[in-house]
């Protein structure tokens, strides 16, 4: 292969031309007809050379000249949830991500991850491997999940769960199952900045409720309730993205009455829950799954790579839930369903998490510190997870830094893109994982210490 | 039909209702039978109503939004594409299921699989197996895809190129980018159901162009370009999802001249691709990605457990479908694209296909043979790929005969779910990989030499 290789790359061998029968290789090369054979099969399944049946392998045309006219500049972005979005998956060697929504990758452990795929790859069965996923997915890892919920105070069968790729992927099934173009959506102001996205998608018209250190603000809830009528309520009860607030048992019985009384639908977005100590009230515990529709991932607590959320809901709905699941995608991954499966059930899982909890509770309190010593201020001081939203000195605008932070290959997340109003564009949300840095601190220790007449934000 | 539409959406019938008998609409309305037959079909075949055998025609719940009516025990099911869906994702211990889309696992090769899963378990870093993917997918995967498309004479650069869970995905995200609510569709009729069932869950109009062997006949098309105004137009090029049928060249020329003339985008699935024997034209290759969109995966060639679709296109439209698949499901699954991008590489992935492409002929002869002894009549001989589309003898209803063989453990593909209209009822979907079974051909015998007057369909 390398020989044909390098014959490419010094020009010896041009597109177009043959290459020597699979017998002159041999003889030329010493080499036996099977490892000559071999190295161009790979050859031509690297797209290298191609074969022509009948003719022998010539090598490949590189790739057409017209590409390069077609990248064209990426235009300017807005700062808005699809910036903050591309941010924070974009790949950028060396760059420092305060603004991102999960841990770094060494904090979670790749070892259960390669142990879970040397176990699939020796797995007596095909199914894993090679079939599509049944329609609601892997029936091994929905009893799990249902016995995880059960444990959660939420009794959930087996059938009342639909495996989904992400949570994202979960909350995008179920605005596709409860919203019109136009209809109205209650989220959290601020709130996770996928939600303002996907909404935008859907076309949804959305009402942000005033966040409390509790939950939503009851009043505002309950007078959009009569003002907006609203299909339904998103929110996180726990770990609150981005705030880190924790749902009060109060609030939480307020909010299912008020809901009850208007009708209202509830998405409870459950992603962060492993990382909490002691475990909080829960919509859909309290709920029982009537009315609450609960939705959740692994992407933060075992990896983001393998793609396995799910939803939790009444059985009729998640009948619905799969026509449109099947309708527009088919079917699931069980391959990523075994791995998340085998990754959940070993023992060293629960080790990991208890881990990470406490490597948080430590990340947390050292970025508080950091960020008070800059002059940013935390709005509340969160019970768990991985958000600390905090306050700019006055007169910082948090886009704008978030735009010089790029320039210094750090990505920040400014607070309007959690908001659909302008009243938190001097916050930023920090994740503590990410922020505990002397680059990050040096950064924001000299904007926010910029005499205020030379700023240019 | 705009009589009983209006009806539906005054709510003067609603989902459950049923409809006044054909008779008795006949006489109300002073048109024909035959018409009000044609109507009640076209709308049943639309979704707007469903026919219970016996018992006439209910207004349908639709596939959503939630309505409030639809909640409750589920509902005996029609024949329509998504009780297709959910009768080939089904799990049925030993079941045949010539009527499913998908080569039997032992088909392909579950060792390329398993030999990629232990690489990716040794893999130094922890990339594909931890973190996020980047905004469009795996760089390598998406490399290797340019040089496929290219090979098969469509330039794109890798940045063209959208990696998607499936092409069920893909096609969904193009819908989601190019439909509003109420726009038409074109579709071959027939055409793969799970189109319709998509495009119903996009709300969209479908306009079917009955299919001839070299594709979509060009006066129907033309004029329902003149007629509808469409926004896109999809097909399988190669390899037709039902019927087999090839794109002739100067269909494939006067299509795009049409599309030109009428600003139309195509969107050419090509999931079959690697099972032709002989290159055909290809819309995207003859236009060079201008309005056509290809999209592809390879669950069919390599395996539907690790789902991993792409979509080619304009950059400009890429940027636009990457907003929307980060919106709606966050990032694709990199450890899909790693154990994909393993697999084609590997020197047995050309050979094994080549193996398979031997197989299905052979199959394709052996089914077609079976199907004449039955008394049933293949439309075309197809000259390549994993279906035939062939039609039952006078009197026997395609639907029923599904039914009656899934008390069998049989299942069967009918026509009716193909098709946006009622004239391909007698006709059935045969998986040849999947049909050369003596339990098939003797269910299909007996059903077809029952005596006319002692069959209920």
């Amino acid at each position: 292969m390398q020989l044909v290789q390098d014959r490419i790359e010094r020009r010896v061998l041009t597109p177009g031309s043959r290459l020597p029968s699979v017998r002159a290789m041999a003889e030329t090369t010493g080499y036996s007809k099977s490892t000559v054979v071999e190295a161009y099969d790979r050859l031509a399944a690297d797209g290298a050379i191609r074969s022509r049946p009948g003719a022998g392998f010539y090598v490949s045309a590189p790739l057409s000249p017209l590409s390069l006219d077609r990248i064209g500049t990426p235009v300017e972005r807005e700062v808005d949830p699809l910036w903050m979005l591309r941010q924070s998956l974009s790949h950028r060697p060396g760059a420092l991500k305060p603004g991102c929504g999960w841990l770094p990758d060494d904090w979670l452990n790749s070892a259960h991850i390669r142990k879970a795929l040397r176990a699939a790859a020796r797995s007596k069965a095909d199914a894993p491997l090679m079939g599509y996923a049944s329609l609601l997915g892997s029936p091994p890892l929905r009893a799990l999940l249902a016995r995880r919920l059960e444990e959660q105070g939420t009794a959930a069968a087996p059938d009342q769960i639909l495996l989904t790729e992400s949570s994202t992927h979960a909350l995008d099934l179920v605005s596709r199952f409860l919203l019109e173009p136009g209809d109205t959506v209650l989220v959290d102001d601020p709130c996770y900045f996928n939600f303002l996205a996907l909404l935008r998608a859907h076309r949804a018209k959305v009402i942000g409720i005033p966040m409390t250190p509790n939950g939503p603000d009851m009043a505002a809830f309950a007078a959009a309730l009569t003002e907006h009528r609203p299909r339904f309520y998103i929110t996180n009860s726990a770990c609150h993205n981005p705030t880190g607030a924790t749902l009060s048992a109060a609030t939480a019985h307020q909010l299912l009455k008020l809901a009850d009384a208007h009708d209202l639908v509830i998405v409870e977005d459950d992603v962060f829950a492993d990382f909490e100590y002691t475990p909080s009230p829960r919509l859909a515990a309290f709920d029982g799954l009537d009315r609450v529709i609960r939705i959740g991932s692994f992407s933060k607590s075992v990896t983001a790579a393998i793609r396995c959320g799910h939803i939790a809901a009444r059985p009729d709905w998640i009948e619905a839930l799969a026509d449109l699941r099947v309708a527009t995608s088919m079917s699931g991954n069980p391959l990523s369903a075994e791995i998340l499966h085998a990754v959940l059930t070993d023992s060293g899982y629960r080790r990991q998490i208890e881990g990470i909890r406490t490597r948080l509770a430590r990340a947390m309190a050292r970025t508080t510190a950091r960020l008070r010593d800059a002059g940013i201020t935390p709005w509340i001081e969160p019970a768990a997870g991985l958000f600390i939203w905090a306050r700019l000195p006055d007169g910082l605008d948090a886009a704008q830094l978030a735009r010089d932070a790029l320039a210094e290959n750090i990505v920040l997340a400014p607070g309007n893109v959690f908001s659909t109003n302008g009243m938190w564009s001097n916050y930023l949300r920090f994740n503590v994982a990410m922020s505990d840095d002397d680059r990050v601190s040096g950064f924001l220790t000299r904007a926010c210490r910029q005499p205020a007449p030379a700023r240019n934000y």
